[in-house]
């Protein structure tokens, strides 16, 4: 026989071993039972979509990587001359599951409740070019909010996520609160007012954190930004405190109230001080909340407060989240008000594999051993007897090195093995804890 | 705001409501939870999966159904003459977990125990066309014996998946199984040597519960096949005992020895007997146990065994499988003996809404209404009181009309709802069993 096929997976995604499925599926019930107890219920959407809906969703950057599929059968005309890329497609996989979720709300408005609480778990896709850590198939988790307008929504989401996380007893969780409508002020008086140049500006103001201010600046400056306009921005930002990669975390309140004084923006401090207000006897969030005014987001289609849960020290967050309220009424023609906050499944489970956390409880695993020579039919009866007792019951063939098969049960996971004897009850051996 | 975006599901998938994703989960975690007490542990591979290896991967039919990726970047170029579907695509979506599993097993073949039992569950897609209770993207959950020769692997999947059927209390559940060596061999005594001719006449075959023997033999002469060879094939197959439509449930080990009589395939047959003596004591699976003659498994990938649940009086079935010792071979150059069993959750779950089926348990859902007056960090606090007392709790706005939205909650599944009080315990108040 001779290998002629691709054996690894398609470049960019992975597969996913016993081990990393276990540690997943014991984290998806975790974050899944905390979600429910706060009256979330699960919905799901197809991994296919429009292309009309994930083209110009205000999904940003994310727009750029979609997998398209190719139409099928009649409907694919290879023959006429000058293809474009739309002529071949007509749908393509989810980048996130926002986008899906304002369509499923347009489509179900009469038969779902009114605030409607959804989970949505389930993969999504984004042609990224591939780097450690980051697949083009990846998992999202998302609550969302749909017909509540007030910080309610807000306060909620940020306590169900805060505590789904909490869970896992990360430490140093901080959640990062700012308003999409506070930064366009901003933007507004360093002198940028054209909404798309403003998402470039915000763009680039995201990365502070890694490039710096003078970072920022260059590329502003770059991007035509008069020099002027740029200070005015780092000095707005930097100089509120608690902001900027320095001064972060030592604000919360107070910090908002400061930088109200700077740029005054009435309806976004109001809802944000309403968050803070709300959160503040929400053990054990209260004290993990900071205002960020440099906090961005980069989807284009959040309209007010925007959030994040990072790890303190820690460079990437662990949820982001925020209110779209545009979303859902470009679509159905009918305005629905709308917030959501995603935990970003993959960073999660990295950094719960890289504490070595371990999931509790469980059945115990145990291993069934037989002969050939073993009546068959009197084995799987003893499996079911062992099975009636709780355990989980695995039926392997006996090797000759008894001594190395039992090394490998163990290293595989499993607490004990038994000898099939035919006529009497299995005898267990229990594997030493290692 | 004018509608202007689709807002039904991609053609022939849809959305899933959250009743929906209720049943959905519960008969999941049931499902998982048998198998797991079986020594089966979940594995994942990527929705997307390589074009190499779908296409020609013995999938049958569902090769035709594939949803294909446009490729991305430089890597398409659409300036080129005489375009071919090849040129444009680089990946698509997996029809099945068996050929994205054979990948999996020839790429990890060192980190995996030896036999490996491995559950999949997940969403496939075939772009079929619609049709009511047929989706295109929908869920296959399987579990598959790797590295297992002999009719063990058989005997433990059946009695697995059987048991997993069972939990859902589903009356009438019926196993019949069937060889495809034993097939080639009827083809073969019918002058049907060559397999891809095969094939063909065993599509055609597996239309006898729908067509009759005189649909079958019109559409096989139809094919080309001699009168006479197409008489001796139903001949043969509806001759035996228990075999068709009409002769088809009294059929178990006696029936199995009468048809080996009539074409005699040694092989086939000890393997049938073996995985029928192995499984008559396996409570509640042995006299469910059929012998078919005309089962047929639609895919080219199964080398021996093949097997199929259904119910006594209904048409299709819940779950399939089989063996196919030479797909992983095909691909890693090393061949693995395998076997695998598939249950079309899609159907099940389609039965279990039809009998009504209510999973058990769960947290009581109830509702902690508040006004906007209210001050929200305490409304928090109460909710966060009542979940300590093992309650999923939803915080939502009073509406004036507190009978009808009473009336509402009770509709979305609520148990009870409370006002939110200043200082005080909420009261809750239950709603009537409905």
């Amino acid at each position: 026989m001779a290998a002629s096929k691709p054996t690894q997976p398609v470049r960019g995604t992975r597969d996913l071993l016993p081990a990393e499925c276990a540690l997943r599926d014991a984290a998806t019930a975790k974050i899944l039972d905390v979600y429910r107890r706060h009256g979330f219920a699960r919905i799901e959407t197809p991994v296919l979509e429009h292309m009309e809906l994930l083209g110009g969703s205000g999904g940003g950057e994310n727009e750029k990587l979609i997998y398209k599929v190719l139409k099928r059968g009649e409907k694919l005309d290879l023959s006429r001359a000058g293809l474009s890329e739309d002529d071949l497609v007509d749908c393509g996989l989810r980048f996130d599951l926002t986008v899906p979720l304002a369509r499923y709300c347009a489509a179900h408005q009469a038969e779902l409740p009114a605030p409607f609480k959804a989970i949505q778990f389930g993969p999504v896709f984004r042609a990224e070019r591939p780097q450690k850590g980051r697949f083009r198939q990846f998992t999202q988790c998302d609550i969302d909010i749909l017909g509540e307008a007030g910080p309610a929504a807000e306060a909620q989401l940020i306590a169900a996520t805060v505590e789904a996380l909490a869970a896992f007893r990360l430490p140093g969780l901080v959640v990062r609160v700012n308003d999409r409508r506070l930064l366009r002020a901003v933007a507004q008086a360093c002198g940028v007012s054209e909404p798309a140049a403003q998402e470039r500006l915000f763009v680039v103001l995201d990365k502070l954190d890694k490039i710096g201010a003078e970072g920022v600046r260059g590329e502003l400056v770059a991007q035509g930004l008069p020099a002027a306009s740029a200070d005015r921005l780092l000095e707005i930002m930097t100089g509120a405190p608690g902001a900027g990669a320095a001064g972060r975390g030592e604000s919360g309140l107070a910090a908002l109230r400061a930088f109200a004084a700077r740029v005054g923006h009435g309806a976004s401090i109001a809802a944000l001080e309403s968050i803070f207000g709300a959160l503040a006897d929400a053990a054990p969030i209260g004290n993990t909340l900071r205002f960020d005014p440099t906090l961005v987001r980069g989807m284009g289609y959040y309209t007010g407060p925007i959030f994040e849960i990072g790890m303190e020290g820690v460079g990437y967050s662990l949820a982001g989240g925020g209110r779209y309220d545009e979303m859902i009424g470009a679509i159905s023609g009918r305005a629905v008000p709308a917030c959501g906050f995603s935990i970003g499944f993959e960073r999660l489970v990295l950094e719960l594999t890289h504490r070595g956390w371990v999931p509790d409880g469980g059945e115990q695993r145990v291993a069934l051993l037989h002969d050939e020579a073993d009546e068959l039919r009197a084995v799987l009866v003893a499996a079911t007897r062992l099975r009636a007792e709780g355990l989980a019951v695995s039926v392997i063939a006996r090797r000759k090195k008894a001594g190395k098969q039992y090394e490998e049960l163990q290293q595989q996971g499993f607490a004990g093995a038994a000898n099939f004897v035919a006529g009497a009850a299995p005898e267990l051996r229990w594997f030493e804890a290692r």
